[in-house]
């Protein structure tokens, strides 16, 4: 028989003992779950990194229960939920924006429950440890087979706080409106586009984007650059810049075996029109 | 049958490998723990921050064995030791001070064993590294079922290093005598006192303190500071500092959506008075 | 029944999900893995930080697999391969010298192959994420019993590149020749040489290397340095320095409660000579 799966994605941070109390939490009520630790390193508060981070990671993990927590809004109105996705998993933490990306990536939103349900929180929920209180238990709770629908009422779907992750927009001319939405912890730059989006906007009739197709992007600051199409890193020379499609389809700044972001000196939050040459 | 547990606490760091051997070396003995971090990122030496991270954590995680390694003193005459405590616990690690206020907040201390029989150690005992082959092996052997008097002699109770948390004053005027203790990675500003201090100095009559009672801190610095009460963060408006309880109930500074640490310029070991106004 | 040991080792870095999307990947494939984190905070790019961490850390796991990802070569022709050793545990990862060392730490290599074979390989393979497509996967399939032979052709075991941890030179006139490798995030300086090179240097005749035996060093740089051998750090004040055997008997400079690095500005690449006075 397998073991309940469930994953924790918190802003918690390493040092602190919170993370590991919401793991806690969840062996006390479910001692045989299996637990997996995306990141509890995800930017203070940046609700759109954790969601960026939820979208990349849950396809490749087993079906079971997701938890996510980014909350700069703990103890205020906004709501605790459970969503239901066509996947068959759920997925738990604030309505905020931050597990819809991922919610959609799994086949999209089933059902959505308010963690209402004082049987399935601690007995005493402070205003401003959630984490611990509301969604580790709940998601523990799940784990053990409590049923989706016992953890609260029914909430519309069409009432959840969007995504925060930006669409790109193709540009009447032939290009891609972007703009930079993580740094990874190797300097690499992702952007809001995925390699299809350039597709889209490229030349009818061109040779289709492949290694070495020339890319001009000028960035909102009015800097220019120009770098080549790569699918692998070692197509340009060590310290070189390329653009590529990460393993996750998504368009991407790199520099070869360095880092993007400090030696092109880009940021988190910078657009930028992107256009094949 | 539950997999026994075994949690851990060190100030090894994530990057290094030491803390994963220490993993490693317990399941080598007993396969079948369920093993949870804690923290591998306590300020290096700092016993009072592992103090402070076990205290809040260990009320919070399963009936187990809890090893904690932030030993400064390692190679030196300070004793290997494992302590049982009321809730059915068993806390590992230096007798330097760490272990006791976890122990007590688990019900308090029953017996106290020296890590000494050399059947419950590592085959060799290295003077740098005794995480691996001293605590780990004990955690692991008591997992496995060993009996708790197999590890060694008994020690007296009383013998032991007391805990670096220091326990705050009551003024005899009304005020409370506290000092920080801890910073957390969020920046909130962790204090000695806790939320049953403050009401215990408030004015005898007054409303008890609440959202919004004014109080007043005056750091040795000599810079003074005032600020509400707020039982949610949300209660003020981003980057403004409160003082509220924790979810542990311990009186803490913090900013809304922000770092305390840094915008108020506030560090570990600064001493204050706090009043109600 | 136990469950199959696999253990990872990358330079991912704890803030992205990539490690904990390797994880998920082996645990859809074995959902009874028992799963260790080596350490997810390797230097970006460093193969002989990695292979000394690998050489730390592989024996004191489990007999299992073990999957290491430094891999700046990713998507270039290098091979990933997977090394069965002596003591039964097979090593994958790419073939540039990060598995070598912890392979004949394990009782040597026995055999080599290239992972090839797409039914042990994610459907889709990138050319940036070879952990999550191939290393991961890989592990996986061996954890559930998959034969080693299956996952690709034999390799010449001669072929494989070399560990890039430097040998230690004994000088004819009684010294030795090393560098620093390695800085911990304690700050103590680990060298190439271990205990028994000093020892074999260390004048005949005289009492044996140990506790206050003075040693002498000049680094690359001009500086040089006394200091004594020292079995545990408290026998030197606090604050001062030390060369002493760490816990895996390798040299190290330390200083007592400090940072050998910071306080002395030592880093990794510094060569030098030691010689016992």
């Amino acid at each position: 028989m397998q073991r309940p799966f469930v994953s924790l994605l918190t802003d918690f941070g390493a040092r602190d003992a919170s993370a590991a109390i919401c793991r806690g939490v969840i062996l006390g009520i479910c001692p045989d779950a299996e637990i997996l630790d995306i990141t509890h390193e995800v930017r203070k508060f940046s609700i759109r990194d954790g969601a960026l981070a939820l979208w990349c990671a849950l396809p490749y993990l087993p079906v079971g229960v997701h938890v996510g927590v980014v909350d700069p809004g703990v103890g205020t109105a906004r709501r605790p939920v459970a969503i239901r996705v066509a996947r068959g998993d759920v997925l738990i933490g604030p309505d905020n924006g931050l597990l819809v990306a991922a919610a959609d990536r799994l086949g999209g939103l089933v059902a959505v429950r308010e963690l209402a349900d004082p049987a399935h929180r601690l007995a005493v929920v402070t205003s401003s440890f959630h984490g611990r209180d509301i969604f580790a238990p709940a998601a523990a709770h799940l784990a053990t087979g409590v049923a989706f629908e016992a953890l609260g009422p029914a909430v519309d779907v069409a009432r959840l706080e969007p995504s925060p992750l930006p669409a790109p927009e193709h540009l009447p001319g032939g290009g891609l409106r972007t703009e930079i939405i993580y740094v990874d912890t190797f300097g690499n730059v992702k952007l809001s586009a995925m390699a299809a989006d350039l597709e889209a906007v490229h030349r009818p009739g061109a040779a289709p984007v492949g290694s070495g197709t020339r890319i001009a992007v000028r960035f909102d600051d009015d800097r220019t650059l120009e770098l080549p199409w790569a699918t692998t890193f070692g197509e340009v020379p060590r310290g070189r810049p390329l653009l590529y499609a990460d393993s996750y389809d998504r368009l991407c700044i790199a520099v070869n075996q360095g880092s993007a972001a400090t030696e092109l000196g880009l940021a988190d939050g910078l657009a930028m029109e992107i256009r094949t040459a």
